[in-house]
C-alpha cells in the first residue's frame, strides 16, 4: 500500500448514536478468563505493518493509520427486538453468497435475537415497486441449506436503480440494518444509499460485504469467493497443460476471469505450477518483436514441446478494443481468449515453422456458480458474523473487510474511492515470476 | 439393434493359428470349485435379448448372432518370452487412455511375462521413422502412477500414416501383437494394418481398444471416458442452472462434445436433472416456428423464470455448415454453441418481451482431459485385460468390446462398418425426454 | 446365473387387473417412425445370454426364462386423477434416494399428472401413527433441489413393523400405490404388505426400488448407490496407498461395507488399482500358515516394502464372531478392520523380522453419506420412471430392476428368495485376482 | 500473542557471513519501475498490529518486535555452482510435501542455478548409512509431476537420529544446505543439527519449512497442509450430519487430527456449518453434570431431534489416559472418540428416555494422505521460493513462516521454544461458539 493519499479521519466510522443496549452476547471483557471477548472501539489494524516505516511515521510525528478492528461490542445500539433488516445481493455471482446470507440470518437470529429479515430478490432492482420483485421472509428454516449451493438464492441483477427509490423503500418498510452483498459497483450504491439516509436523517445502519471474484476492493486483503475461483481455475489449467503435453507442440490457453485485476489469473498459475505465461489486465505485453509473447513462446516450444497460457479477461485490451458497456455500465471487453488462440493459431502457421496445436479453454461461469470451498466458506462466515456486529453496534457506512488476517471495518468511501489491483513489484507476482519463469515484462525494450 | 444386416459369419474372429501353449494364469476350467475359470471360444454373447425374438429367430432356423466373449484362454498362442508388443494411442485425448496403456502392460508383465513392450509415441506418426518420434520402452516402473492422471503418457496426433510404412516399422522391431488405442479412424486404420500384415502373412496380432468419448463405435455398448466426460460436463450443467435461477428470465447454454452423436449431452441431461432442452446430432429441430425451439423457451421462461439447454457439438449443424477439415479428414463442425447463444439473444431482443439472460458454457477439453473417474477405471482395466487375453490366444483383427455387460471380441471389419448414434427410439433417449419434458420433436407440423 | 431353480411362472407379473386407460404420454408403437415407443408387456430380458445354452434350452424344449421388459405402456390401469401414492425409504442410508424420492415425484406429477404423494417417515415406523411420524406431502417444489444431497429427506429408520398395522395406514390413507426404497429386509416387508394386501383384497399396488449398497439383491445386475460407494471408497484406498509408501514397511489397510458381499471392495480395488488383497465375505483366507495372508504379505512387504489391502466388514467373520443382532434382525458383525490391523500388528512384532507400519482407513458411512455420482444420478432417474410405469399399468409386488443393461420387472416373491453373492468364478473377481496379483486362493490346502 | 516474553534478539537470524555475490534473479531495488523488488535484510513484519499496542512501546521505549521479512536477497552468499543441497521429510504425512520438494527443487535449479539436490529419505533415518536407504538425486525431471500427489516421494519416518551422524553425513557429502520438512520434532531436530554445525564451524544452512498439520508451530499464522486438511474433515461433517438428520435421534460424531490443538476440528466446524459441539484438546470440557455435555446433546435432541459432534483426537484426555509413547516419543493419547462414542451410546442407554443413534466417523488418514488443495500448494510454492531465497543468502537456523499475511524468517530456536494453541479467546474460537451456538465453557459451575 505505497502512497497512501489518506489520513487518518479517512478510517473513522461512523455511527448512528451512542450504543446503550449490553450485548446478549454474553463474552468477557477480561483477557485470559477463558472466554471470548469484546472487542472495543479502539482495538486496530495498522495499514502498515513494517517497523522501519512505522519508526519513520513516529520520529515524524505523523499518526499511525489504522483500520478500526471488527468484532462484537459490550454495548449495542439496536434494541434486537426492534430491529429490521433488509439483504441484497447484486452484480455477478460468486462463491459464498449464499454463506454470506445464511450466516447474517443465524447470526442476527440466534445472537441478537433479531427475528425481522427481508431478503431483497433481483438486487437493487428488488427495491423498485414497479419492477415487481416482492422480498422474501429470511428465517434459519429457509437458510438451512443454502451454504452448499452456488449462486444466491435472492438472485442477482445488474445496474443502478434510483437511490431515492431504495430509501422509500427502507424507510416504509422500515428497515433499520441493510446489509448489501457486491462488488465496486455495489458498494458505490450502498455509500449513495448511506448518504441519501443521512441527508433524511433516518437511523438505517448500511453495511456492505465486499463481494468480487476480481478481488478488486481496496484496503481489503481479499474478497470472498476469489479462493474458490481460481481453485476451479487451476483444474483448467490442469486440462490445458494434459491437452498441451498431448499433442505435438501443444499450447493450452485457459482464459479466466478478471475485468481489471489479475488475481484469479496469478493464483491459479501458482495452485497448479503447469503455467508458463500468465497475462493480467495490469501488465501491459507484446505479441511481437523480439521480447513479445509470440517469441517467447516459440522459444518455449523448440525447448520442451508445449506450453501453456493463462490470460485473464481483462488483458490486453489493447489489442481488442471495444466500445460496448453492460447494463452495469461496465465497458465490455473484447475477447482477449479467442483474440489469442486465432492470434497465436495465425502465428505459427504464417511465421514459424512448428505446426503448432492449440487447444482453448474458457472455463467462464464454471468458475464462479460453484458452492464456496471450505476456505471461503469459513471466510463467509467470519465476514458475515462481523457484519452484523457492526450493524448491531449502530456503525453504519462500511464494508467488513479483512487486513493482515484481522477483520476490521473500512469506510464505505474510502473503498469505493479506487480500485485494488496486481502490483508487478508486490511479493505475489514475483512468486508468480519465480514459479513460471516468464521474464519480468513481455515487451521490446 | 434393429435391422442388422449382418450373418454370423461378420462376427467370426480370426485367428492366427493353432494355440498349443497353456495358459500360465493358471486358472480352472471347472464350474463350482471356487476358482476364477477360462473362457472356451464357444462361449458367447447373443446380440439380441428378448425371448420372442430369438424364438422368432429359431422358429425361422435362422442362426443366432452372438459375439465371442473375451476372457482368458485355456491355451494360448504365443511364447511369452518371444513376444514383443508395441501399443499406440490416437485421436483426440479421452480419460482412461493412461489406465489402458497402464492394465495392458501389467498384465502382460505379471500375468503373461511378457516383458518387451514398446510405446509408441504420438499417434500413427510415431511408426514413421523420419517424423522423429521414437518409441519408449513401457515397463510396470514407468507406468506405476500414470492412472491418476488424465491424457496419454504416448501423447496422441491426428491423421492418418501410411499402412505400409507402419507395417515395416513392425516387422522391422519384429512386434508380434499391436495394441491400437483409439476411436472410429484409429479403428479403420488397426482394420487396414491388419489386412496389410494378413497379405503380407505375419504374424502379428492387431487388437483395438476402442476409445470415442463420443461413444459411437457400433456394436460396442460402450466405450471408456464416456461416463468421466458425462460426469464433468454435469458440472457445467449445474453451474449454467446456477446462473440461469441466478438471474431475471437466466439462459444457461451447455455445449458439450459430441460430434456425431449426443450420447455425452443426453447423460449429462440426466446426471443433474436441471435440463429443458437437450439438443442432439442424431434429432434435427427447428429454431422459429410455433414449435421450434424459441417459442418452447419463451414459454417456459413465463413459466419458470430460468431455462437451461445442452448442446452437442454436431447438433443442428443445418444452422452453421462448413466446408473445412482437420488433420484427420473430420470435416470442421461450425459451432452451434456460439450460434445459440447469439440467436437465443437477438430473438429475445426482437421478437420477444421477455429480457432473457443469457449464460454460455463451453467446457470444451474439461470434460475429456481429466483422470478417468472410478467407473471408467474399472472399465478400462476390464477391457484391457480382455485385450491381452486376446492378443495372447493368436486372435487379431479384432476389439474387445462389451455387450450386455458382458466383455465381448468384435470383429474390426464389422465395428467400422458403421457408427452408432443415439436413437430417438431407444430407452435412453425415452427417458431424456421424460426427465426434462422437452416434446418429442423439437420441430414444425 | 448357474444352477437357477426356478421356472418361468416365478417370473411372472401379477397386475391389479386389465388396464383400460390411455397413457397420458403420448409415445409411439410404431418403431422407425423417430419417436419413442411403449414398451409391450410380452417383451422381455432373457436371464442367458450364451448362444449355446439358449440353443440347449430350445433342443430340450424346455421354456427360456426372461424377465418382463420394464417401461410405460400404452394403456394404463390407474385414473391419475384417483391415485394417491405413498414413497417410504427404510434401512441405511445410501447415495441417490434422494433422486429416486425426486424422480418417482416428478414423473408422477409431470408425466402421469398424479398430484397426490405422501412421503412417508422415518421408515416402516412412519406408517404406526402412535410413534408420531406425520407423513408429509411431496411435490415438485419440495423435491427441487434435494438430488443434490446424500442421505434421504423422508429419514429412514431400522427393523420391521407390524404388517398390518401398514396396510391399515394404506386403507385409511386411501393409497393405490406405494413405492419402498430399501434393500433385503425392505423388500421382505413390502413383499409381506403385498400379501397382506392381496388376502385383504385391495387395489393397492406395491412397487420396490431395490436400494443396498452392498448390490445384494438376486437377479439385480446392480442396485444404485453402489457405484457412488466405491468411488469414495477408492479414495480411500489412495490414501492408504500414500500411506503405505510413506513410511518404511507400510501397511494400508481400508475397511468398507458389506455384510455379506464383496461388491464395493471388489470394484474398488479396480478403482484404485493399488490393492494387493481383495478380502470379501464370499471368500474364505487363512492367516496364518505358508498360503496364508501374514506369509503373503511379508512376501510383499520383502518384495516393495509396501502393501494395501481392502476388507470388506463382513468378512473374515470366523475370526470375529459376535452374537449380538441390530434392530433389523441383522447379526452384528464383528470388527474384521480393526482385529486384522492389530494381527498384523502383532504378527510383525512378534513373528518377523520387518518393522511394519501399519495405518488403518475407515471410511465407513463416508461411502454413502454423499450424493449420488453422475453414473448413480442417471440410474436412480431411470429405475424411478419405470417404478412409476409399472405401478400406473397396475402392476404390483414386483421390483424394478436391471438386467444386461435393459430394465426389468422382478417379482418381489423371487427377488427375495436368496441373496446375491460375488462368485469367485465370475468375471469381475477374475480381474481382481488379475489386477491385484493376489493368489485365487488365501488358504492352505 | 499476549506474554511475549521475548525480547528484539530472540527474533535475529544468523548469517553464514556477509553475502558477496550478486543475485541471479534480475530483480528491481527500485520501487514503481513495475519490476518486482528484492528485499533488504531491514525489511521486517511487526508481532503486533495493533496501533494503541504499539504507541504505547514507542511510549515506554521498548523495541518493537518484528520478524525478518523473507524474499529475495539482491546479494547472495553461496556461489551456485559450488552449492549441494539435501532435502528431507520427516514425521507424519501432510499435504503439501511433494509441492514443496517441486518448489524447492525447481527454484534451486531454474533461479539459481543449483543442480546438485539430494533428496534424503524416510527422514532422519535417510542419513543414517548403516539403515541403508541411499538417498535419490532430484532434479526438475523427477520431481515434474509430484504436486499432484499426496504423501512425499522421499518417505518420512519417525522418531530422532544421532545428530552427530547426520552432520557426519552433511559434511562427508559437501552439502551446503540442508532444507528440514517436518513439524515440532523435526524442527527441534533441526535445532541440534545447526548447533553441531556451528560448533563444529562448517558451513551448512539449516532452514527448516514448517509442516504440521495440526497448525501448532509458534509464531507461524498457519502452516501447509491444514487448509486441505480441514476441507476434507469438514466433508466428514457434512457426512456426519447427512446420517444424523436421516434417522431418529441421530447424532455424528467426527473425529479429526489435532493431537495438542483444535484448529482442524475449529475450521471444519465453519466450513460446513452443521457442527453443534466443537471438542479441542485447549479447551476442557465434562461430560456429566448440568452444564455438561450429555444434559446439552440431551436438550439439543429434543429441540432438533440430531446433534453434530466433532472432536479432535487430543480434548479430553482426562477421559482417556494412557502412559505409551510413539516412537517419536509423543505420548501415545486415548482415543477420546471411541470413547465419546461408546459413553453417549450408554448415556442415552440408561439415563435417558430417548433412543439416540449414534454414527461415528473417524477418517483419520483421508484428511491428510491426500493432495494439497489449491489454496495449500499456492502456499508451499511460497513458502518454498523464499526457504531458497533465505539459504542461498547465507541465512542459517531459521524457519519460513507467514505472519500477517507476509513471508518471514522465525530462528529455529524461538519456533521451538514453545507450542501454539488455539485459545479460546481469540477471534477465531469466538466465530466457532457464534457459529455453532455451543456455551463458552462445557463445564459445570
Amino acid at each position: 500500500m505505497e502512497n497512501l493519499n489518506i489520513v487518518n479521519d479517512d478510517l473513522m466510522i461512523e455511527i448512528m448514536g451512542k450504543p446503550g443496549i449490553p450485548s446478549p452476547m454474553n463474552l468477557s471483557t477480561e483477557q485470559n478468563d477463558g472466554i471470548a471477548d469484546y472487542v472495543r472501539d479502539d482495538e486496530t489494524v495498522l495499514l502498515e505493518s513494517d517497523r522501519n516505516v512505522i519508526l519513520e511515521y513516529v520520529k515524524k510525528n505523523e499518526p499511525l493509520l489504522a483500520f478500526e478492528k471488527a468484532g462484537p461490542r459490550q454495548t449495542i445500539y439496536y434494541k434486537p427486538e426492534q430491529v429490521k433488516v433488509a439483504i441484497v445481493t447484486c452484480g455477478g455471482l460468486c462463491p459464498g453468497i449464499n454463506n454470506v446470507i445464511r450466516s447474517l440470518v443465524n447470526e442476527l437470529y440466534y445472537r441478537y435475537n433479531v427475528k425481522d429479515i427481508l431478503g431483497i430478490r433481483h438486487g437493487f432492482a428488488g427495491f423498485i415497486p414497479r419492477l415487481g420483485y416482492d422480498p422474501i421472509v429470511l428465517t434459519p428454516e429457509i437458510v438451512k441449506e443454502i451454504h452448499e449451493k452456488g449462486g444466491s438464492i435472492l438472485a442477482s441483477s445488474r445496474g443502478p436503480q434510483d437511490i431515492g427509490e431504495i430509501v422509500d423503500f427502507l424507510e416504509k418498510r422500515q428497515v433499520n440494518i441493510l446489509f448489501t452483498i457486491g462488488g465496486d459497483g455495489t458498494l458505490q450504491g450502498a455509500y449513495e444509499i448511506f448518504k441519501e439516509i443521512r441527508k433524511r436523517k433516518r437511523r438505517i445502519s448500511v453495511i456492505g460485504v465486499p463481494k468480487t471474484i476480481d478481488n478488486d476492493i481496496a484496503y481489503v486483503h481479499k474478497t470472498f469467493g476469489l479462493e474458490t475461483a481460481f481453485s476451479v481455475a487451476a483444474q483448467a489449467i490442469r486440462s490445458a497443460h494434459t491437452e498441451a503435453v498431448g499433442a505435438p507442440n501443444g499450447i493450452g490457453i485457459v482464459k479466466v476471469m478478471g475485468r481489471n485485476s489479475g488475481f484469479i489469473a496469478a493464483n491459479a498459475a501458482l495452485a497448479i505450477n503447469e503455467v508458463n505465461f500468465v497475462l493480467v489486465p495490469e501488465i501491459p505485453f507484446d505479441l511481437e518483436g523480439p521480447q513479445g509473447l509470440f517469441s517467447l513462446l516459440e522459444a518455449r516450444l523448440k525447448l520442451k514441446h508445449h506450453a501453456v497460457i493463462i490470460v485473464a479477461e481483462g488483458a490486453g485490451q489493447n489489442y481488442v478494443t471495444s466500445k460496448d458497456k453492460d447494463a452495469s455500465g461496465n465497458v465490455k471487453l473484447g475477447d482477449i481468449g479467442l483474440f489469442l488462440r486465432d492470434a497465436i493459431k495465425t502465428h505459427f502457421k504464417k511465421d514459424s515453422d512448428l505446426d503448432a496445436n492449440i487447444k482453448y479453454i474458457d472455463p467462464s461461469y464454471l468458475v464462479r456458480a460453484v458452492p464456496a470451498n471450505a476456505h471461503d466458506a469459513i471466510y463467509c462466515i467470519r465476514l458475515s458474523q462481523n457484519a452484523v456486529h457492526a450493524a448491531m453496534a449502530g456503525k453504519t457506512g462500511l464494508l467488513v473487510g479483512n487486513w493482515n488476517s484481522q477483520f476490521t471495518h473500512v469506510p464505505l468511501k474510502l473503498a469505493t474511492s479506487q480500485k485494488k489491483y496486481l502490483s508487478p513489484e508486490e511479493p505475489l507476482w514475483l512468486s508468480v515470476i519465480e514459479a513460471t519463469g516468464q521474464p519480468n515484462i513481455i515487451k521490446n525494450e
